[in-house]
């Protein structure tokens, strides 16, 4: 099933508006081009509306966030909702400042999402109100485990529900809900935290997953993580002893663009809950 | 002759200032380094100026253009004409956004081009005022063909003898033209199209050529064309069967880095209409 | 000695606040990564405060700067001080323009940093006023080479005694003092000129040695910057022929990443002075 999704990602080839930090944005382009879709970039309040009209989705995400871009992502937010196009949110940091929690309140408010993806403590700080966030990565506290994943998958549920949304939580064990059902997913390997972006890699690409299978969201977003985390693990094997987290990253990168319908459909590890 | 021009570029070593897009402007700095030139990137109003003062040329590209960098590319240009330092304009994404087309049109008023690098679709809207632009990317409608090349040639003269300047259109087949002359070259790979910003590169490594070689405008700019096109053949050779579009990118700037007049005198691929 | 600060910023996982260009940022921040801190970018005056609050340790890098940027290198300066975290500035392009050059000073006045690190042509701006700086790049005439090198390490304590700070010269020497006692260093490559962002990869990376050893400053900078030259002698041994600046690029954020304490205790090349 999840390699349909994959599939019609490759032959969508959907063009993606992302308003995103300057941090990754390099890698964002190039992973959304691996998959066989376009990137397009554009946070400029003047101008994202027009870019919006000519994409099939919109993906935020809020690292390096100033004044202009969040009136960019309100404007391009609302021109998607009023197009039906898809939108992500990739709540970076929130839980870290004052102004990364309330922009991401805001938009949820303003604009209706599609997905919100994020690791625990971003998602948590949105649900919950906490703020245990520990700069742009996940507080080890938070983190999902074996131990404690019935309550997290049920976390996840309440949360899209309440959202009405497909919730997207990564980590070491990622987990991909809607109110019903969820996806459990163990792909990928813990030494992508040690890349900068790759999160932010999967939100342009789950973007253009979505745009590619409008009508299986769920399967769609989790498709996307089993995509990355198993692109983590095939660019693991490639590299050698001297090679470090940036020939890493480009591996990542080699692997989304190189994958196989085949090896995707032997590598991705999930179950269903 | 054309290697003449890569010559001195590399004797020259031509300081560049570039406005240029948050999303490839890293890859533009290596790639202009890799030729022997050198990069400097501002765009605050307040201090372009003083920048371009100490520069040889500029390279404007206007993709994720805002208010702030608008203003910044008007007083550069501006200052560029008065210096009679070399100007290139990338009208990324023109025929994409009323905001692009116009700062574009602007900008061609306002501040005189020594070259206009684009892809077919954005040179048209600016030439034509049609808008067919998608995205980033050209149209597959436009594409300049082996059947419609003549066509083409001629266009791109007109344009450029409209225009007082070089026009490069670059795609599966590139165009340099100048009122008079047009070089049609065949170097390159279809699997450039999946990296982000070879076209970037490209206008960033065009300026340095172009500083370098001040009395041969239209060989200096077929010069870099080639140079470009013809490292996306030797990057590509050099893949392995699990490599990808991400170490594509860095072979490509290798190769920039690593040619050799020889290679270049043997790998350009062009003939003069 | 040094490679018990190396051992410290390993353990210690700091949390590095950058506000720094948009051209070399990825770098910075998987250069982070690769010695085991973390980062995080912000510069938008409203968020700067709380993301300070959160990290401990400030960058702050010139590049690119705008109007922006500046209020908020201002006000994260100020918290990062009245915190008490450690602070480095990084004055690229000082002496290239007014405003970088007066951003820089005014920069000096407001805020304490615990050490400025740059490259000689910019030190020698902001200590003596004048102003050779050739783009981002040092002026060769300014050098520190073995014949001027006593009269460079007197002018680095002179400099660094004014400043009661850490100053850190880097280039094919680089050197590391405080009033009494310098470090001069003569690891790394002169390919690494040919790649953007080193330096800036440097100051992130130092800010993180910084954090890690509160109580040895001018070690933690030595540290730092033999740390950075050797991954370039590391990196640069792993090319093939065929690679160039791109992919040395990788292969010394790789070196950071990997390099065990006993390859930098055989490598690292430094006297006191």
């Amino acid at each position: 099933m999840l390699e349909t999704c994959l599939e019609n990602v490759r032959n969508h080839g959907a063009l993606v508006h992302n308003i995103t930090n300057y941090v990754t944005v390099n890698d964002v382009a190039n992973a959304i081009l691996a998959i066989g879709a376009s990137p397009i970039m554009s946070d400029e309040p003047e101008d994202v509306e027009d870019i919006q009209t000519i994409c099939q989705g919109l993906n935020i995400n809020i690292g390096t966030l100033n004044q202009q871009s969040i009136e960019g992502m309100k404007r391009a937010g609302k021109k998607a909702n009023e197009l039906g196009h898809v939108v992500l949110l990739d709540p970076v940091g929130a839980g870290a400042s004052h102004l990364r929690t309330q922009t991401a309140l805001d938009l949820m408010k303003m604009i209706h999402f599609d997905v919100i993806r994020g690791n625990i403590s971003e998602i948590k700080t949105l649900a919950l109100g906490t703020s245990t966030t520990q700069g742009v990565d996940a507080n080890a506290a938070d983190a999902v485990t074996e131990e404690n994943l019935d309550t997290m998958v049920t976390f996840a549920k309440h949360f899209a529900a309440s959202q009405d949304c497909v919730i997207a939580i990564t980590g070491a064990i990622d987990l991909v809900a809607n109110a019903n059902t969820c996806y459990v997913i163990r792909n990928g390997k813990p030494q992508m935290g040690q890349i900068t972006g790759t999160g932010c890699q999967l939100s342009g690409i789950m973007t253009a997953f979505l745009a590619a299978n409008p009508d299986t969201p769920l399967e769609a977003c989790a498709a996307a993580v089993c995509d990355m985390g198993l692109a983590g693990e095939i660019g693991y094997s490639h590299l050698a002893a001297y090679e470090g987290n940036s020939t890493y990253r480009n591996r990542i990168i080699d692997a989304l663009n190189q994958m196989t319908t085949m090896q995707f459909k032997e590598g991705a590890k999930y179950e269903i809950k």
